[in-house]
């Protein structure tokens, strides 16, 4: 039986440590505890990330997030035995996320060598109240005898990023014999983390402090009688010298965590895990998708999506966005990519618009880096990083790794040719202000992003000689098994549409309020600039479907060979297909890592009939190995635009697979944040058929035969909504009384309070 | 039994892994190689050392040894579960070090979880005869049923110093489909580290290569069938930019090393084994001491010393000399104290004087550093570094760890006061000339250490206005709870010992080359240093014994307050005493780590009849906790001045457990490589009473009752010796005839090639 809010195992097994760690990650946006048991295994990953503190180790080293001190760790020491699952028996095992709380929880019965039984019980979570605050318990029960018990737990600074360092140790103290505080710098960034924590045990035992290099350790030890119960709560205060609250003052960071730890002294790990699922409480009732269906498991994965992208996302500060593996793992460096605007933004978009706006503030802030890169490749505008960390700056690393048999070093062209990010960021600047209608925000950042945006695209574009037109050569388009081409059609249209759209609403805001257009024409020089970007969306080519109704993903594509895909469709293993061409082949073929001009599809659907998104779904799907995460939601969504809706939950249920499926290793360096995203997508703007033309909302539910119903909440300019759809009726429910013009499958409505529409 | 022979397990614990690991520990002087097993564990701590690579990981770490990639791992896979001695069964097991050969050995039977057995052995050995050479050997007999076996093994650079990375990632390659190369380079001091591995297998397995961050592998996998025997042998060579044979050239060691290992690619473990094993052999001949004795415990600790001091001591280059765990662990970080010249230059000195000249080499290299140390703190001469590394710039850290507790960092005292290591050293010099009789090394770097010294001790005594004797203040002796104290009689001693015996020593070469005389003193200034050396000889004021016989550890030391210390010393944790006391108490009582006023008296036994020796002795006996691994041994041969071989057999067979006892944690970061060699000071200086008056040879054996008969090997001035004694006599023979004037048992004879004294 599938239980929609839990995550869980219920067998002990190393092989899947990889897997369930990243999975059960606890977080809140500032920080991400990778689900490491308390007691070590060889091959545990533990991994502790906190949103933003970056830092290049030095030489041949890219910028990554760092794994700061662990807090999680508990030397379990019984009857001079060290407590492991791999020894003595496990007789009764539960290890399990709790979604709808945040909470880790592992119960087992565990018999050691001595044959004496122990219930042991572990808790864990990262609060979602207090964003600093990490609470563990442990409670141990002698079944059958007493027994000798030591745990050894404190603050363990050797952790590494696979081996790479990143901090230096500042100082190591205990504080009135009971608080410990670690202070650990980033070697290169400077940043100072400072990790706080102690101890209540019950009953009272023996206790010690111990430092051994890059550890402080809090040494606990006694006797615990028969059905006498062991609990030891640890809870743990983490700041960073990167803190919001911090940069104005000249705060004693120290000090000031010391001072914050003491005052929990007399708090308990129930009383403080109250206030966070208070807040978890908080999070569901906004943000919940209810899916009526015998199968649980869609809810399952729904929650999951949903769960991630609460704990992914840095709420608290807006210097910061949201990694391509969130805080779960070392995978993609923490670095940001395009997934952030087009996979995750949207769910904020619809459920939390100021969290979706400040996504984009982190792109607006970091808009000069943007501006220094299109200059340093002799464009204008803005060149966003294909990859982004703290500052903005480009962080794709110029070479992948080396190719071990021939030496030679794979040329890495994201940075300079996955020039798409650009459009990705402006479209969603376009989608945030059509949905929350924020102008706001258009006038004190987006619009300039748009700005900027465009001129890098007038800038970027070159005149075909033969045809007059404007084209858009040696891209990389979203699929990135496709290199170097020329007029990819996802690029083109994107490139398009938004700087279309920039030229609108400059001309509108020309005619509501023209004392800021003239104050940003001026700054963004739009008198030359306008005439510039209408010109170019008048005769930018955008490429059509040919007599067969396909679209070209690019001016070559069509015309390469084709190979039959299905062994590396079928295999676990990512990029199989690179171990039998090299990638030089791959380019060459009509063989497709992820959606392209699917993806292109999904965002253009309107474009187009559904006969030739029919014809071009199947053609370029038996074309596409999915070797990337961000493509199965994306052709469940598209299956959907021809009515195929066993072919979407298909999809839909591929995509749920991607982290929940069974192969152990495939989560290791983290979840699929993209993919997450995606899986939201696919319930609400695919099932669910929610989309938005030019700030007006548009409902087109079509469900999958085994879902009965389908229940998720949306905001829309503002207005907070419950859109409830089933075979016999879709109904919308608000509490607001503002009128909001909706389109229901393809009809017009205004709802006030209350719609249904039956079937 | 004891197998004189073997440091063995024969039960697999977790437990005892820091001490297997350091005390089997693998080497050849150029490096070291922790005792790790194959496979992972939870706490095992592997440790890959190289003399001389020292380097310093930034803000706030000390210079240290790094812990470079580690080629001893294999990952097995059998039928899908990772082998652990954890998991399953294990039937039969033994875990041995072969000293006599260098070989680690594990041979197990191990089942499975499906009920499978597997016969295994695993063997390992650094190579004493090519000194980059690394092989392993595993072989794996399925006794019941065939199995799937998959195995990685190759390089893994995700080591680090507990925590502390210090290497950065260079290069990583596979070449010829079979040769793995990884190039990495430490982040401050940029020395290259070049390992080069292949693995043969048979029978014919599938093999694919992998990169993983920091790591290189080849993976394995096939199937073995009943009875079938899957071997797999790994030979691995690792350079650096460090070695000697790349200094002159411009190398290229890459290719150099690739090339090393292409030559070796026929070539078989049990092949290169041997010309290994024929190093060792050559080895025991000349330094084996033989003990017939009821209990084969001591044989086992003599060859346990023997063995460690031949892997720790870089005998291919005089720029490093031996660390204080060798290359055993982190313990010390790898610095060289006094602990080389007075606890293990003796065994060199008397078995292979090359290498003691050689370790001198080491000081007068780093002679210059000595002198800017003694400036630096407004002395002349050499000022030698207490905690010495690759350059003889001061090691030591001015700031123990901060007290946890109070904040307050505990000042080091001992890079300023504990400068008898200036006498130490320039002791280790006249020994050398005394044993070896080498007047070149004299000539061309000896006499030059000695009046750098002589100057150091004419700048840093002062008159006492009182008695216009000469007093040295403000220092620490050997006994390092003792601080700050005036006229440490060991200090006093050997300084006035040192400065007359250079004095001589220039007296003589005046006479015999007064050529060099000349040069010398023009670039010493003897004729203003000599007289005022003389100056010192006669006023240094050297404390006698008061009227109760007690020689004064220093002017406080007894009137200070005595304490009651037998919990300290029955403790097996060391230093108990300051969890009871501050270290400013400690000093203020008559308590001592280590051997002091004893080790003064092992130094200078001739001063003072053996009543006095023996009155001292219990007097500090009973006030020495022992928290040093220096002590024992010492007490041990100073014991047998006033004839009390039992105590002495007893003091010895403490000093035989420092490493070799059962405290499974003693000696996780690596062996007492000082207490090694004092237990070979404790058989030839102690019981075989070897001794050395201004170069003429002395032997006053003394056995303990359960020794039938002792024999060892000796090199005294360029003669080989075989020494036996037993309670009927003391036999001397030689292989050459050159007459050597000996003194046994305080009467002299003539040794040309055989001489017996029955008694």
């Amino acid at each position: 039986m599938i239980n929609k809010w839990r995550i869980e195992e219920t067998k002990f097994s190393e092989k899947t440590s990889g897997k369930h760690e990243a999975l059960m990650t606890l977080g809140n946006g500032y920080m991400g505890i990778r689900a490491g048991f308390e007691e070590d295994y060889a091959g545990q990953c533990r991994g502790f990330f906190i949103a933003g503190t970056y830092n290049k180790a030095g030489l041949n080293e890219v910028t990554e997030l760092p794994n700061i001190a662990d807090v999680t760790a508990f030397d379990i020491i019984i009857d001079n035995e060290r407590f492991s699952l791999l020894m003595g028996k496990v007789h009764e095992y539960s290890f399990a996320l709790d979604m709808k709380t945040g909470e880790l929880k592992r119960e087992l019965i565990w018999e050691n060598s001595g044959n004496k039984r122990f219930k042991m019980i572990f808790r864990r979570y990262v609060s979602l109240e207090n964003r600093h605050l990490v609470c563990s318990k442990i409670s141990i029960e002698a079944l059958d005898e007493g027994a000798e018990v030591k745990i050894k737990s404190g603050i363990d600074a050797r952790q590494t990023n696979s081996g790479v360092q990143h901090f230096y140790e500042i100082e190591k103290r205990v504080y009135e014999d009971k608080f410990m505080q670690y202070i650990q710098r980033t070697t290169e960034s400077s940043v100072d983390i400072y990790l706080n924590t102690f101890l209540k045990v019950k009953p009272d035992f023996n206790k010690s402090f111990t430092i051994e290099r890059r550890k402080l350790l809090e040494e606990i030890s006694g006797i615990i009688r028969k059905k006498e119960i062991l609990e030891i709560e640890k809870i743990s205060l983490v700041y960073t010298s990167l803190d919001k609250e911090f940069n104005a003052e000249n705060t004693d960071i120290g000090l000031y965590s010391l001072e914050k730890i003491k005052e929990l002294e007399n708090s308990t790990y129930d009383e403080l895990f109250q206030k966070s699922s208070q807040s978890w409480k908080d999070f569901w009732e906004k943000s919940e998708i209810k899916i009526k269906s015998s199968d649980e498991f869609d809810s399952l994965a729904v929650n999951f999506s949903l769960y991630h992208m609460q704990i992914m996302t840095p709420f608290h500060d807006n210097r910061f966005s949201i990694a391509a593996k969130g805080l779960t793992g070392e995978g993609y460096k923490g670095h940001v990519f395009w997934d952030t605007e087009i996979f995750m933004l949207p769910f904020f978009l619809y459920t939390n618009p100021k969290t979706a706006r400040q996504l984009l503030e982190y792109r607006y802030i970091n808009l000069d880096e943007a501006k220094k890169k299109a200059v340093s490749k002799n464009f204008r505008g803005a060149l966003f990083p294909w990859e982004s960390a703290f500052d903005g700056k480009e962080e794709t690393p110029e070479f992948a790794a080396i190719n071990i048999k021939t030496g030679k070093a794979n040329r890495v062209w994201s940075a300079e040719k996955e020039i798409h990010i650009v459009a990705d960021i402006a479209y969603a600047v376009i989608e945030y202000f059509h949905v929350s209608g924020d102008s706001e925000f258009m006038k004190s950042m987006g619009l300039e992003i748009l700005a900027e945006c465009g001129k890098f695209w007038v800038s970027k574009a070159e005149t075909d000689p033969e045809t007059g037109k404007y084209v858009i050569k040696d891209v990389i388009g979203p699929d990135e098994y496709t290199e170097h081409i020329d007029n990819n059609t996802y690029t083109n249209y994107m490139a398009e549409y938004t700087v279309s759209r920039t030229v609108e609403l400059f001309e509108k805001l020309k005619s509501t309020d023209n004392g800021l257009y003239l104050k940003l024409s001026e700054k963004l020089g739009l008198d030359k600039e306008l005439p510039l970007f209408k010109d170019f969306t008048q005769k930018i080519y955008l490429p059509k479907p040919d007599k067969n109704g396909i679209i070209p993903q690019d001016d070559t594509f069509l015309s390469k060979k084709i190979i039959d895909i299905g062994k590396y469709v079928e295999s676990d293993s990512k990029q199989g297909i690179l171990k039998d061409y090299t990638r030089d082949e791959v380019v060459d073929m009509q063989v497709l890592k992820q959606a392209d001009l699917v993806m292109f599809l999904y965002l253009f659907k309107d474009k187009f009939n559904s006969e030739i998104i029919r014809k071009n779904w199947y053609y370029y799907e038996s074309k596409t190995i999915h070797d990337s995460s961000l493509s199965m939601a994306i052709h469940a969504i598209t299956a959907l635009y021809f009515g195929e809706k066993d072919i979407a939950y298909k999809c839909f249920q591929k995509a749920c697979l991607i982290d929940l499926g069974s192969n152990p290793n495939s989560s290791n360096d983290g979840i699929h944040a993209a993919s997450l995203g995606a899986v939201w997508l696919a319930c609400i703007k695919g099932f669910g058929g929610v989309s938005e033309n030019n700030g007006v909302l548009s409902i087109n539910p079509l469900l999958p035969d085994v879902w009965e119903e389908l229940e998720f909440p949306l905001v829309f300019r503002g207005k907070g909504l419950r859109v409830k759809t089933c075979k016999e009726y879709t109904e919308l429910t608000s509490k607001s009384d503002d009128i909001l013009e909706v389109y229901i499958n393809g009809k017009k409505y205004e709802l006030k309070d209350y719609l249904k529409i039956s079937y």
